[in-house]
């Protein structure tokens, strides 16, 4: 992305400056100048010599009017802001200020509406759908179950994609609360047919479905119904474990995905949103962020993007479903 | 593909046969009954249980009259076609003629019109893209030029996609025929900026611009300007050498790219694709392929796939051209 | 192994029957007849074919009794046993016993005494190195301590071969009990010199130096000074943070690691192991195990492997502190 | 081995420098100083910094001379000579001319004599045997003999390891001319059995036994046995085909196995070494190289790599016979 917006820019002539930590880095002025030379050999690096952080403008104590005096100060005319839901509603809340920005959507999660995929999800999904099949062969081997927690807190993106590919026995996401039950009875179920091991992989911000709530021992479970104590996986295999008989172990698989190797689908992509934004920017096409649609990059408004998150295709779980089991 | 295929169509009480080695199967009667669990555990090899050949019906002596028979002794009430563009363009063929088709587009080409993408083809590239980043260490560390030879007869994505995807220095592909000259100057300007490698990635059927021809040996370029002798990539490279100075190698990829694991994004597609044509045949709609637009799977006319190849996007190579040298 | 072995033992015109669940299918009788076909295509599953269990005849009522009977009922005439210490360590009990046993050593821990190498300990290197390395670029893109937690619970080989592979910036293992003030000191030199990210590996058996057990919170150390709750990744993240203020993270690889594909020096080792196994038996050369010497294959005295654990070699260890910072 | 040998020097308080292009840099005084940054983030990537060239200097005129002038003008007190059997020549040759050179194996095709592994042997193995395994998967799907032509001119051990590790169906090493008689027979055999497809992996080196030469066309086979049109890859993929009738490819996968990643073994192996001539160095042991026996690194004499190369072991090859069919 970095890459291609900057060759791009320096070919339209423009200059460009490289913001460190994100939003932190405009509040806190840590700007510097961005030079095709440093960025022609980052391909398959990417995003990460900027680095990144969680703090936003809007919560910060006088945090837009110092975006708008590093702006000046910096003589920046133009803004290209990359990264998932959070970001881009400061983008599109800057906007809305006058601030000359451009959006780049940019999550593992998927979940920024108004675009087919976003760059980072398909990296995600390769390494998690690896680990998955590795599990599998441990699962084999020691008769036992494995609960495979992946990144989503909000939505099922990374569970659905990467449980379809490695071929899960059944995948649990945030958007459609589950039934320990029903997770144990396929256990029961495949056991009686002689497989005595199963590979469930659960969103970490999977939810118990309501009337089951009940069944838990207090502080387990929160007013939500989100599992909180040591993570939706840690809970799901002690629970199978007892309820089952089956030797069951859970496996987080966050921080390992993060850090892979990007896919080929994203970094053509991450190519071609970095042109298009800069694009956007020569045109004056500002409160949009790009956007995959089928096989073309078109602006979308930011304002979709801000609006909410775009969760899991219903029809799509569907057909995850047919092979649970 | 198979695996939910022949799982949907269990589902819905359908008999399933899998026909071995295509259409020369059908011709044969090399038919068997499938059974889900024949093909619950395939979901990393998929297809190649059935085996592929080059058969075509309608340049086989009585070969439409044999199919009909066959169906007819088999009792075969529908046909699902996976394949590229020859494959389906005998699906249409014998669709014209009566018979209950749906198609399935399948092909690391990525060239059948109709489709977004074709499944194979992001392994492919997956593939191709990890090669010639592994090729650039050798590139460099022997200052070397190297001709990566991809997959490609007719059209260009995977030299576009992998080339793309792997930071190549130039990408060939066949709807843009080339020119010897502008290769070798793109090679001696690296040279003078100190830069004593490069790495050119084309397809398999590159041409040869016009012009060029004439300053060739007889026989090295046939009438269309296709290069016969070794393949592009040898040609390329003894030619790069001769003019530049520069030690030249060539490597062709063809075979090991074919036989590489699937990527998530192709055995998710392949998932939907299966689950979706036999949806197609529930319903009847024959004469059609199932396509993925934008994040859908959408029924297509088969007429569009047997029209002719979808080629290689002009804006995307396009794109690929700014970061050429 | 089992592949090499069977079809060693197969042209040898032995029976070879495999036990499934090791010991206690040895125990229970789950003994079937294994044939070349059965097993010819299995060069990259391995032995996960026959599965695992931790059983213990001599800790099991009426143990050896029972394994003799069984081995009399099914005319066993010699075993081959193939694990880690406990595997060997009964396979050298039964040995005394007058059991015609070979033994295999086969352990992603390494800590077989008396061979160079047991085979699955580099395909679990491989892994985990590589797991490493990705870890580096999010702690670096997001200003992250990462202590990764890896198998071994006694001996530091894993911790030692993937954090030198993976450039780790420090190594923890059972056999040098760590000191968390050198530790937080290593973190805050390296935020003092810009660097405000480490990956820190650690066995999951790594045990705190004694003067600093007392620093720590009743029921966090046991009385060997092994940390307890929660794993000594989870322990060391909370102290480092604590201590440094520097955000910190942990990942446990354990599961993930155990079902990866073998290395080829593993897939090698182990046929050579299997062939190597079979001519014992040949030769009646029992109470040996196959061991790897250099180059070679060498019977060895399984007495050897049951004497203790091999610890991880001090002068190797040193060599990794060099690049500790 | 550059990065741990200039941390070791530095901790010694040498001054350490980097000579380009092996051999031709020291003739030409192409050679800088190196410091520890220059070389601490490059453990995945290596010697490829320093370059290579194929130069010797015996070969060139007054190519000692030069050597000599300017080990002194860089005022060089002692050399590191890293490489293949060549270069440890050059090594042993400048050495007894009073030359303090140290010597250090590395080459893919580890056929360096005195040392149980080189490094780079075990990452050529590595991506070697992945591609043999993919290729098994195109042989089956389309009924297809692949021969896979690897690297190695004068010896087998890539051949014969990543043919092992890969499960190739017959290997072929310069050490044992092969009868083309022989592999068609396997091939035919094989179909017979219903197995329409074989993956045969030849070293670039391989001969033909004496008695077969006869039989083919003049021009095709040296004077040596040595096959020179196009490779022994094409040359056995025309006449497996001709002979047998059976659809035969060929895949030379030399460049691609080059520019690999470097597997753990290696990158450990090369820190050893690196550590280890470093140590020689300040210990004044010159005219020796370091070496790999058993787990330790132990110097040897550079005069017993000069002497020859080290061929496949043949009680190995052997071994893997026993699986051809």
């Amino acid at each position: 992305m970095i890459r291609a917006a900057v060759k791009r820019a320096s070919d339209y002539g423009f200059d460009i400056y490289g913001i460190r930590y994100g939003w932190r880095g405009l509040l806190e002025g840590d700007i510097a100048h961005l030079r095709y030379e440093d960025v022609s050999g980052i391909l398959s690096e990417g995003g990460t010599i900027l680095k990144t952080s969680r703090t936003n403008p809007f919560k910060t104590e006088r945090g837009p009017a110092r975006v708008l005096e590093n702006l000046r100060k910096f003589m920046i005319d133009a803004l290209i802001a990359v990264g998932g839901d959070d970001t881009l509603g400061v983008a599109y809340g800057l906007s809305k200020m006058g601030v000359n920005v451009v959006g780049v959507p940019k999550t593992i999660d998927n979940d920024v509406a108004g675009t087919d995929f976003s760059f980072g999800f398909f990296s995600a999904v390769e390494i998690s759908a690896g680990a998955i099949e590795q599990l599998f062969t441990t699962a084999k081997s020691h008769d036992r179950v494995i609960v495979v927690e992946v990144m989503g807190r909000s939505t099922g993106w990374i569970a659905l994609f990467s449980g379809m590919a490695g071929g899960a026995n059944y995948i649990i996401i945030p958007e459609e609360p589950f039934n320990l039950d029903e997770v144990c009875a396929l256990v029961n179920k495949r056991r009686l047919d002689g497989k005595n091991f199963a590979v469930i992989v659960a969103s970490e911000g999977a939810k118990l479905a309501e009337k089951e709530v009940v069944f838990l021992k207090e502080g387990e479970v929160d007013e939500f119904g989100h599992v909180r104590l040591g993570g939706i996986g840690q809970f799901l295999a002690r629970e199978i474990e007892k309820r089952t008989g089956a030797e069951t172990r859970s496996v987080a698989l966050g921080h390992v995905v993060r850090g892979g190797p990007p896919s080929s689908f994203d970094k053509i992509l991450a190519t071609r949103f970095g042109l298009a934004a800069v694009d956007l920017v020569k045109e004056g096409m500002f409160g949009k962020m790009v956007s995959l649609r089928s096989t073309e990059i078109v602006p979308m408004d930011l304002e979709i993007a801000a609006a909410g998150l775009r969760t899991v295709n219903k029809a799509l779980y569907d057909s995850a479903k047919i092979f649970f089991g």
